[in-house]
Parts: structure tokens; sequence; C-alpha cells
């Protein structure tokens, strides 16, 4: 098995690369020492170990949730009781291992109620025209939206003559690869998660065009 | 046998992490091609590489040493003579490794005359006021202090009525997780190492209270 | 076996690290998507797959190339067809896995008719003085030349009365350590690789002299 600690929340399409029985400790955590749970969710028959923030969110999105636990099985922390500011040493971190051992979902604890999801911004339809939003910006400036290429190639007649604009800024057509732009130059492309990105060639485009996670980005068709 | 590399001083909380024979490689090393000397300590059953230049001060204070080596046996070095300007490389790693591999620590060298220690800070006590320092800042702004959870517990009639300041600024009570306060606003609590830490909550409590290490920490019991 | 990913082209001294059978992954590829190509290429005993963009031209510069395979197996890619921005992931990592598994490079493609390699700045030699560049600045600021040990001492009557300057400054005697210099003052010293290194002690050589990639440092024999 593998274990993979992740410190991001697009998650969804990494699931697609790793084996079955891969567990996921995922710890963005603000809340920690608040009382928010902690859940152990499996999809695709691979396991996210996560608090119930909403980070499972874009997995939960993609995949059906198959099985859940409330992460409440003290016999399982690193002890008891545990400390109030750092649950992914404490919790998180023990019992992904007891999971990579052989641990079932069920000793973890009993499915939760509820749990949280986010709000994920829906890309819009209409008039030919698709409308999504920058989701994340990297650490090199590149800016990922939500825009699948599915949702270019069912919506509209053909990706070659699709035009993309972002945040108000005509970019240009969806480029192949970020060397079909000149250096210094934005451009938009099918990233290598089939997402939209927009980039600037050997550069940044957060800097370049201004941008922010949620700017509106507009594909359409061109004439 | 683990091995674990590190570039932070503050290493005697995590011994308490680790099992029994770890091999700690500690390489904060400015000195390197100077005649100081690199020395390997035993505490708490685990061994710390390091270059003699008060690196082990943290863990010193904290563990009894059991035993120490100056580190001489060129035959374990990466080779013979070794440059001057990557000990770490060249002589720690190669060494350390070798330790993993079983080696005994009186294989290195003898025991050196001396170590270096350095001079830390202490907190003060009196009238009903304990004074420490910032020691440290992370990468995400908090300010983690030398003052001990006990002792407080030990100094003070109660945590939950304890209070606070820092480069003097009142913080406010000892709270137990970040989100108990509001989203940018500082706080004060005991982090995962036990440590009065001044932080802000998702914000950077470096640059919002101007705090530097060093800087005067005071925690009184309040009204 | 060894897999090493690295995102630096500056490898030929790090292949004398490792041992025999390495497999060094490169990916510093900003043409992916275009048709440049993917080679592996033998040297020393060790293979480094890289986009064909002249990464391997430090290696090439160093070592004789054993035998190179320009990569085409599509049976050994992630799938078929790959995408266009992410050769790293899809194609060049799995290829290097292949290898690891003891796959042959004359199984990843035939030999290419040629591959790229970049026109590498050379070091100068006249007049009892030696001009090099900067080839590399790291994180900390410390500037990397592409003058070695070796063309010193062969060309100069003695390593200890050179003096070195960079970007038009007068930096001083090649030393030894950084420590010898007084914390905050420039220096030169022969570093980790044997390569004349810009540096301020516990400082940042780029912003103190304002020196960039492609600045000139000159090597002379001191009165």
């Amino acid at each position: 098995m593998i274990l993979l600690a992740i410190v991001q929340p697009v998650i969804h399409i990494w699931l697609a690369y790793f084996p079955p029985g891969t567990i996921h400790l995922a710890v963005v955590d603000p809340g920690v020492g608040t009382d928010r749970k902690i859940i152990a969710g499996r999809y695709n028959d691979q396991t996210v170990v996560a608090p119930d923030n909403g980070l499972v969110s874009f997995v939960d999105a993609e995949y059906p949730l198959e099985s859940i636990a409330s992460v409440r099985n003290r016999g399982l922390f690193l002890r008891s009781p545990v400390g109030t500011t750092f649950d992914g040493r404490d919790v998180m971190a023990p019992v992904a291992a007891a999971l990579v051992d052989g641990a079932k979902l069920q000793q973890l604890g009993p499915p939760p109620d509820t749990y949280k999801l986010l709000d994920l911004p829906e890309v819009q339809y209409g008039g030919g025209v698709l409308v999504g939003r920058v989701l994340y910006i990297d650490r090199f400036g590149n800016c990922i939206t939500n825009i699948r290429r599915e949702l270019i190639t069912q919506s509209l007649p053909a990706l070659g003559r699709v035009e993309v604009s972002a945040g108000g800024q005509m970019i240009g057509r969806l480029l192949g690869a970020f060397a079909h732009a000149q250096e210094g130059q934005p451009l938009a492309l099918l990233n290598s998660m089939d997402l939209v990105e927009i980039a600037v060639n050997a550069g940044n485009a957060r800097e370049v065009l201004n941008l922010s996670v949620g700017d509106e980005v507009v594909v359409s068709y061109g004439q």
C-alpha cells in the first residue's frame, strides 16, 4: 500500500494515478482543536483521511462514496488525550498508518450522520459560452480553472476554434502546450489534469494578468 | 533504524516522537571548514550527529547525555582528505549511515574534552509573572517561545485565566486552538510542543505584531 | 538501483556521488508538447532520462557517451496517447521506472540521429588570467561559476595567492571556507563541487554584489 500525505484539496484527479488501496492523508486543518470531526472516506477503492471541513469535496464530486467512518477510536491515536493543535500528527497520521497496516474503516468509528462538502463553483453554460472560475493558483502563477475538457467537447463544436478569456482579458485560442505561445506571452491550455489553465510561457500568469482565485474564465466558440 | 536529517536546532521535543535507535543528522553548519569539531551524542537512546557549534543544546538541556564521541575516524568519511565546504555530505552523512549500519559510537572517535552548548535564554519567574522569549519563528510567522506548559501550571494558579503579552503588546488569554481567535486576530496558545506560541489565526504573527526572535513574552495570572 | 529525480541541469558533478546503475530522471521541460524528443543517455555506467533540450550538456561535457536511445516505445508510457503538458509524469517517469525494473536502453527506442547540446560558456585563459562566468545562483544567493579547481592549478602558480573578481568587483583571495570571511562580507571559495563560488558569509551574494547568471568572474595571480 501507498501512503500519500498531501496539503492541497485538488485530489480528485490524482486518485486516477494511484493504485487501489492507497491511503491519502490530507491535512489542511485550520479548525484543529475545535469540535470539527475527522473522517476517513473510501472512494475508487482508495481511502482519504481528512478533517471534516470540506477537504474531500473534489473527490466526492468525482467518485461515489463507497464507505465512510468518523475517526473516534482513541486506541489508534498517538496517545490519549491528544493535544489541540496538531491532529495531523496526533490523530490522522497514526490512523492512516493503522489503515496501511490493515485496519478496516469500521475499526476507526461509526459512519458520521453527515459530512461537510464545499459549495464548489459550477461551470455555467448558455448561448454557446462556458463560464467557469479560477480554482487554484500554483507556485509558478499558473491559474487552474474548473473547466474540464469533456465539458468543452460536449458543449462546443470543436476544441480547435475555442477562445478563452480570463478576468475580462482575452487570452486567445486554447493551445496544446506552453511552448506554443511566445515566451512571456499569456496562453490558455488544457493542462495535465484536463482542466483549462491560464498560464504565461516561462512566466507568471497571476502577476502578468493580475488574476485571483475566483476570477471568471470564459470559453466560447471562436469566429 | 530511522535516519532523520534536519535543519533546525529545536529537536528536543522531536526525540519523544522517534523510536530508540533513531539517528538524527543535523547540519546547520556555518563554521564548516574551520577547526570546529563534529560530534555524535547519544540522548534518550537516540544519536545526534552534528557540528560542535551548540546545535545539540536544546536536546542536551532536556535529556541526560548518555555517551558522546568526537568524529575523527577518517575511515568512515566519504574520502580522505575531505573538502572544506560540505562536511554534511563528506563526513556527517557517511558517519550517520555507518551508525545506521551498526557502527558503535566508540568507533567514531574518542569523547571530546568539551562540547559547545549555547547560552539558552531561561524563563524568569517573579511576582506571579513568567518572562520568556521568542525562540524561533516558523515559515508561517508563528512565534514559538521557551515557555512550557508545565512551567505555567507549576507557577500560576490555573491555565484558564492566564494572560499573555508579546513585544509589549497584550495578546490575551491562552487559547486552546488557532480557530478560537477570529481570522486575522492574534492569539496565544499552547502549541503542539507544549510551548507558548504567539500566532494569528490564518495569518502571520511576525508581520502583524512585528515580532522578532528574542522578543519578550510575558505570561501572568489574569484579573 | 537508485532513481533520482532532479530539477537542475548541473548534474555532471553529482554523478560521481551515485553508484553504477543509478537512473537520473531530469525534468526541466519548457518545450513539453512540442516535437522535441525525449532521450535516455548512459554516462559513467548511469542513465539520464531527459528531454532533448540540452539538459544533458554538462554531463556530456564531462563523461563519454556510452549509449543513447530516443524514447519512443509507447508500450512503456503511462498510457497512449499521452497528454501534451506533462511528459515528466506520462512518459519520462514510467520509462525511468522501467529502466529501474531492468529494461535495456535499446527497448526504449533507436538511437537519435543527433541530440542537443548547449553552447556552454568556456573559461578563457590568457596573460595569467582566467575569465569564467556565473553559471547558476542557488537559493541562498551563492553564485556558482564554471571555473574549476584543476583549471586554476594547471594555469596559475599557486592557489594560495589567487585573487578573484566578479562583475567587475574585487572579491579577494580564494578562501577555504565561508567562515574565513567576516559575517556579511563577500568571499570567493572553491565549493563542494570544486568550482569557484562567490558568496557572502551568512548572507546573499546575489543581492550584496548585484550579480546575475552570465556575469564575468576573473581569477588572476595576486601580487
